[in-house]
């Protein structure tokens, strides 16, 4: 362990609360995104276009599905996850949501309640990144109400080998349109239950919604199921009730409190370095009180978060995170990453506006971070009923 | 004048302190924006494209050099105008950016300081629409120092009727590729002074700045003048040092303050419609504390907003409007806007994040509009030597 | 008029929306002010006393229940009255406190709700500062809602002649310890009333609340009414029902709204003044980039907050006042008030905390003010449902 | 240890992280809080004394130079000396201002620089609370720059025996007129000195300033110097130049650190408590959303306070602590402190500006805390030089 403070973005020394292996992992995350995210970013952006080219790059980089064992996953740590989030997000919010959607919330998915044949048939090429899958919860009325949802799915015959009918409506899937398979949660008369769908089933219809100002180099789309046949193999075994479902959101949440951060500090140091070179009547922007006062305060925002969301994963690996710390971690980190973004972006003046700067992309991305998994509101009243014992939601 | 408090964008009854013809020229613009920026805006948004086309249409709105008085420009109030660049606001900052530069920037620097000649041959079409002119004065290194400038014009000959050979690069410069006149600031052995070149005159180069994130339905461009050969005839005469070029920003500043507003009215009369109409838990959103807790204080800022945009506008009419009460027009409105439009854009959910919704457009939007004309921190450091008269600015 | 803008404390002018009248009137209470609340003050904090010598001075000031007329009454508009408590609590908020209870509660009541003989009989002697009034509305349990009001009256005896036995219990009520006349409100058979109750009848108990770390230059009192008998020309014969009740409480949160500004002013200028003369590595606070970003922020609410409540009381004057713009005054200008006065007494270092700068008395007397006649959350609600049309209260 | 997160106020299980020791001995200082300081708080803040017979309580209990090693002292841990801070703080920050002064500054710097006499001296009975020490550095005008000292201590003779003459002016000395001996910082001909100064010394006069508003149950002085004759033995020996010095403040600050979330932590559960049984429209405070929005903001600050002040106390244990990290504990925590206990006393309504109740009184204590050993202004630009490499406090 170092305890070296020379690093201006780590005045706390976190990491010197790393192990060597840890160190290691994000040094080979950050060098990914140092040769294949940045030098693309602002074009993918710009076209808005997700770069499905880097899918397998990322899978022999050994993120999806990184913190899954067995069925050719990495069997990494929280921490490790955690990490890799980070060094991606610092990248692009659009990268690090497709690691969510395909590690923590498909792959999770399949591996927690799938089959021993789902498994095997999915889980090791979607580790390889040959495979893209996608998971499709919400409904278009229904944003933070899964005990909402009307997507039904109605069994098809009697008995054992009984398919089913799948019709209903959802929106914000991320990857639905260029998915190799799709975790569908739909109600049924037992509750709800989980089911694969494969790409190009009879039915489905999977739109980008666009334009947007947001995730640009990402995918969201609207599906459609209409008489969707599935047959009894679709069915995820394991999977039922709310459960379940949550548990998946939960690794994704707890995947966005470490990204959030990545994000924040990718803005802090373009920030710093613009801060350090850009002249201001003869002296560098960084020698202004008003601009010292608005790095400070972003480098104590990224430094508590990102302690808090190593606590977390700490917490997570010795197997006792619960899911208000996790609103903990997902509310204040991607809150004080926004803040952060946005005042990066204020010392870039008018250069701040391009995209080749980083902070006012990272802001916008970071707008749809806030929303997806539980908006700030969520969580405010997640944590309001469990410290007041009661609830305020309705 | 009417009390009625039934809008309830108007809860302070602000439409009570104006006439009759203020009144009418602010429903003849709100009309315009609605039925030629609002249905068109996302789409020239996205793809990234100024609409010429509705120049001619904002001349014979009345809305181009409207403050001025004769050569065909409609000699309205600074109020008038103030209404005006609010309700084009409320479609696109980049709208209203381009009415700022027409009128505030290119058309008052000519009609201040122009000979009569060069006032005969541009103001009148600029007024209407058939002409474009631009203000090149910021440069790339010297965003908020303008007493730095080193675009240069040496005299190209001797005598009354030498002309200028003009060598220097600016930045940031709205419009400059599709404009038909610029009006342009070097400096010379005698200190600043302004020049008008046409469109086509060799030696000048206007590259518009992109892809950005901001402003995307205006252009603003990077121009180089590479020994651009002037005759006597292009110097403007009356403008001679920095005072004269204050004047201008000034008048640019004016209006920002009230064209803010109308960017933070709008998204906040959107977030207040979809509440309205958005279910959660089977209530509209608008019933739940939190939501009405953002709208209020939106709502606050708006008003208090509007109201110091007034009282600078009756001043200004009134002949007694001083830079320093215009910084505090810019500086607060500018700010505040920009948080009323986040805010908005939260109530959004997911949907915010498309520009199906106007809030995320208009922050995207004000991160411009708080860079030109003088960031918060120069507005701060210029009231802060108001007040305590010291000056903290280096 | 005057347009002047040399006083750094009003950059936006808005001394020259006042007419000459006005700006006397605001001279003399600032006169006043400056003589016999200044030099006190602090004495009269620390001791925890309300100075009731100064009573008498105030009638002859002509501020107590200045708005009204006739009974001796000075019968001024109301943008005068809001001038005079903005001067009186830029001393103090307990001093303006008392001049609102005396004022615009108790002689309020009594003038739109008294019989001739009852405004006879106290309101000259109570203009004059001879008599001190209050007005017994909280309840311990009830600080939002006068609807769950459980202090009772029932009728003595039967006819006209019938008095009354009242019994419950107030809080938080101003100066009822020192009082010669109380204003009670309590329910009764045909639903809340008001009655006049003279210092000294038996049953009557007040307690003053203590200690204290806000308004410690005033008295409140906890009230107990123990079966106190009261005769029939105790009542009110005007006030009935909560409206009566709600008018009252609007006179007085629209003197708030003017007066919250008189302690942020004073906070301003006290800080402003201890910037120009206090040295830090030789240079005065006033010239670094952090003290002047605090001052132009400060000065920035003041003038907005001053211009609103100036629209407040010309609104007022023309009738056309409405009580959700009141609760905009309140809310507005008591929390940007608290702010400011914050915000300055951290200008003023370590001696910020003793009782010879005013910062931090207006900061801890302001803890009052936005809590008293409605907390920031109940204006909130209010406006929320004037603009939303849904009511969140409960 | 345990992962039980049933406590509201540990909502991310930070106790997990803490030994059995560590543990045990939060809890005895936290009876101590609750026997000693709590029932006796309210009058002693009101009476404005120091109450100096809980000293020798103190000295039981342990915490005085809790930290250091030999001569009597405890020799407890970093984390365990935060613990306390923060135990004691949750009663009252001048409490454990008391024990600050104390034990890491004035036995401190005699612990560090002092001959064996002088430690022998006086740390056995100062650890025993029979002794009160004084830290005598800051100068009535030089609040954050000790370089321009001017108490000067100039050689009273020549040779090793010669003693010194002491002139010169000290505020906001805390205890220094009830200290039995005082550390006083002087320029000599050699630089910054400390030396050691009995109670009763002739030349010597400490006056306590008031009135004030905060810190009341603690004392600090105005001390001059005028010619007081001292022994040569009265020289700390080992302590020279601004390096020492500095040590000493960094203990402090440390401390208050820890100390801030102390007093942040029993505003909030004070305030929680409140909301749970006091009802508004018949529904506990707890249940609005407006209210737990706020309860949860207030716990995040608190919890991420409390993480980063362990990490700071682990970093120290380890002998890693680096100055520039105490300045990102002491700006942040007492920042993040003053806002929650601000925030805790709103939702006490008109009860929270009683001293019945201790959110408004720990935010009054804040007020000091914030400005002595380092406003924010300080420590921003401490940290602001830190991450940019440029100086920006002229």
């Amino acid at each position: 362990m170092s305890h070296s403070t020379t690093n201006p973005s780590d005045v706390l020394a976190l990491d010197s609360l790393l192990s060597e292996e840890e160190l290691a992992l994000r040094e080979k995350v950050s060098d990914f995104t140092q040769q294949r995210i940045r030098p693309n970013i602002a074009r993918w952006y710009e076209d808005a276009v997700f770069p499905r080219e880097i899918v397998p790059e990322l899978g022999e980089l050994g993120v999806l599905g990184m913190h899954l064992e067995g069925y050719g996953c990495p069997g990494r740590s929280a921490v490790e996850y955690g990490l890799a989030a980070m060094e991606l997000e610092a990248g692009d919010s659009g990268i690090r949501t497709f690691v969510s959607v395909q590690g923590s919330l498909a792959m999770t998915a399949i591996h927690k309640w799938g089959s021993e044949a789902q498994k095997e048939q999915w889980l090791p090429r979607m580790a390889a990144g040959e495979l893209i899958g996608c998971f499709a919860l919400t409904e278009p009325t229904a944003g933070s109400d899964p005990s909402s949802m009307t997507t039904f799915a109605r069994r098809d015959g009697s008995g054992e080998d009984a398919g089913w009918v799948l019709d209903g409506a959802k929106r914000w899937i991320g990857l639905a349109s260029i998915a190799d398979v799709m975790v569908v949660w739909a109600n049924t008369e037992d509750g709800i239950r989980g089911f694969l769908v494969p790409a190009g089933t009879p039915g489905v219809t999977a739109t980008p919604i666009e334009p947007k100002l947001s995730l640009r180099a990402s995918v969201q789309c609207d599906v459609v199921f209409d008489g969707v046949v599935l047959g009894a193999e679709a069915l995820l075994p394991g999977a039922q009730g709310l459960r379940g479902l949550f548990s998946c959101l939960n690794e994704a949440r707890y995947g966005i409190a470490w990204g959030a951060m990545g994000a924040a500090r990718d803005s802090y140091e373009a920030a710093l370095d613009y801060a350090g070179t850009r002249l201001q009547f003869g002296k560098p922007l960084a020698g202004y009180q008003l601009t010292q006062e608005k790095l400070v305060n972003m480098l104590l925002e990224i430094q508590k978060g990102t302690l808090l969301a190593l606590h977390l994963g700490r917490l997570k690996d010795a197997g006792h995170l619960q899911p208000q710390q996790i609103s903990v971690g997902k509310l204040n980190n991607v809150r004080e990453a926004l803040k952060v973004a946005r005042e990066a972006r204020t010392i870039l003046g008018g250069n701040g506006i391009t995209l080749d700067y980083s902070p006012l992309r990272h802001a916008s991305n970071l707008e749809s971070v806030r929303t997806y998994e539980g908006t700030d509101e969520v969580h405010t009243l997640i944590l309001g009923q469990h410290i007041t014992g009661v609830a305020a939601f309705r």
